[in-house]
């Protein structure tokens, strides 16, 4: 685990990513090149800034990422995880939901994670034994009680069609006992809102590390529960099916889960 | 139609509301008498400010809104059409995505329309053959060719969950056919999302006149469609079933909502 202050010049390398992202959106290219260029060149932009800047910091500690050959981890390392831009499609939209994401994997646990979203300014962050915050504010998971008002985001795992047809019968059911739905298109976010409280539980198959590792920490500060969809610890060294929710609806989201 | 002035006046009175909203959740009573009653309370209060300033500035033109009773009223009038508060789940979970939505209705069309996100601070507005506009810089549909790329925001119905059953398999379909979905609640929010490009379509049955009539202006002002899922006109005094989407995608989204 790092200490107080690290965590501080972290939170606050991650803070600096915004004038990064903002000026790479602004450059002439992004017309004449395209959507998908742009976000590559963001990603790139992002993660180069930050293994420099971490490396730096903390020289001893690899850094895992989206965009880099990831091979050779072991469970008992010490790791940083980045995803430099978690809801790239968003970006592309301009739909203000897209995060830059990154965990400090410890020994087969997330000890401290931090997710900003650049375009709220909402930087919400947590490490182990001390809480979870959104911009310094203490956050807890919400205490509603019945399923029926919660609110459910789901990943829509839009990259393998082939699976929807597994997937929308548990979202029906799901659908049918809880309050009402969201989908937001940001993995990170969604584990920050359930953290918050604006969602209740938010589900999805086979995330990439970087897309749950920052979030998993923030979650279980806040009060909240992280599970695999077996009802297991995600292993953050390999992709995993993810659970993330208020406490109260763990055994019912994972029943449905379980198929 | 209203003049340029008008207008102005009109947009100035809607980004007012920011203070009324933002002072009812400060109110100790949010944390006492619960969110709900919350939601009422500020409800009224942006109802009951446009309606007294509207009816100074616009002494002939009644208002129609979600928290009144409305009758006896005739497809040739003039009316003020207002949802104070679209996306009230949104804002009871501080999720963001709510808007004051404030549209004229004129003998059988909505020329003039106005949708706002204090949280966010975005205001869209569109006047009949004038545009549409995001903070006063003009907004176009997506011009994103393959339906394969594009992104449907959906309506989950969830007051009436019987719906689900038939709902359900269409967006299946449609799942399967396009990018990908989201889902943000707000449908006001979602019509001038797909206004501005954010979102390439957006679906909902049995919507409000208040939930659609702002947005609609500022959809088809900004180069898109909108019709109810059987292919025709709306009638903005009672409930319909809402597509609204840039025009390379009506025909494939009306082919699967026609059944």
């Amino acid at each position: 685990m790092i200490e107080a202050q690290q965590q501080k010049k972290v939170i606050e390398l991650v803070r600096q990513t915004k004038d990064l992202i903002l000026r790479e959106m602004q450059k002439e290219e992004v017309m004449v090149k395209g959507a998908a260029n742009y976000v590559t060149n963001v990603d790139l932009a992002v993660q180069n800034f930050l293994k420099e800047e971490l490396g730096k910091a903390f020289p001893e500690i690899p850094l895992i990422a989206e965009e880099k050959e990831n091979t050779g981890l072991l469970k008992d390392g010490v790791y940083w995880i980045l995803d430099p831009i978690d809801g790239t499609a968003n970006l592309i939209l301009d739909f203000h939901m897209s995060a830059v994401a990154l965990g400090l994997y410890e020994k087969g646990e997330i000890v401290f994670g931090v997710v900003y979203n650049p375009f709220t300014d909402e930087l919400f962050h947590g490490a182990k034994s001390e809480g979870a915050y959104l911009n310094d504010r203490k956050i807890h998971v919400s205490d509603t009680e019945n399923f029926g008002d919660a609110v459910i985001s789901y990943g829509s795992t839009p990259y393998t069609k082939s699976e929807a047809k597994n997937l929308f019968p548990i979202f029906y059911d799901i659908f049918m006992k809880c309050g009402d739905f969201r989908r937001t298109g940001s993995a990170e976010l969604d584990m920050c809102y359930v953290a918050c409280g604006r969602e209740h539980g938010y589900i999805e198959r086979d995330l990439k590390p970087w897309d749950y590792s920052a979030g998993t920490v923030i979650v279980r500060e806040a009060g909240g529960v992280v599970r695999t969809w077996e009802g297991g610890e995600p292993t953050y060294l390999k992709n995993g099916d993810i659970l993330a929710c208020a406490p109260q609806f763990e055994e019912i989201l994972l029943k449905e889960l379980k198929r």
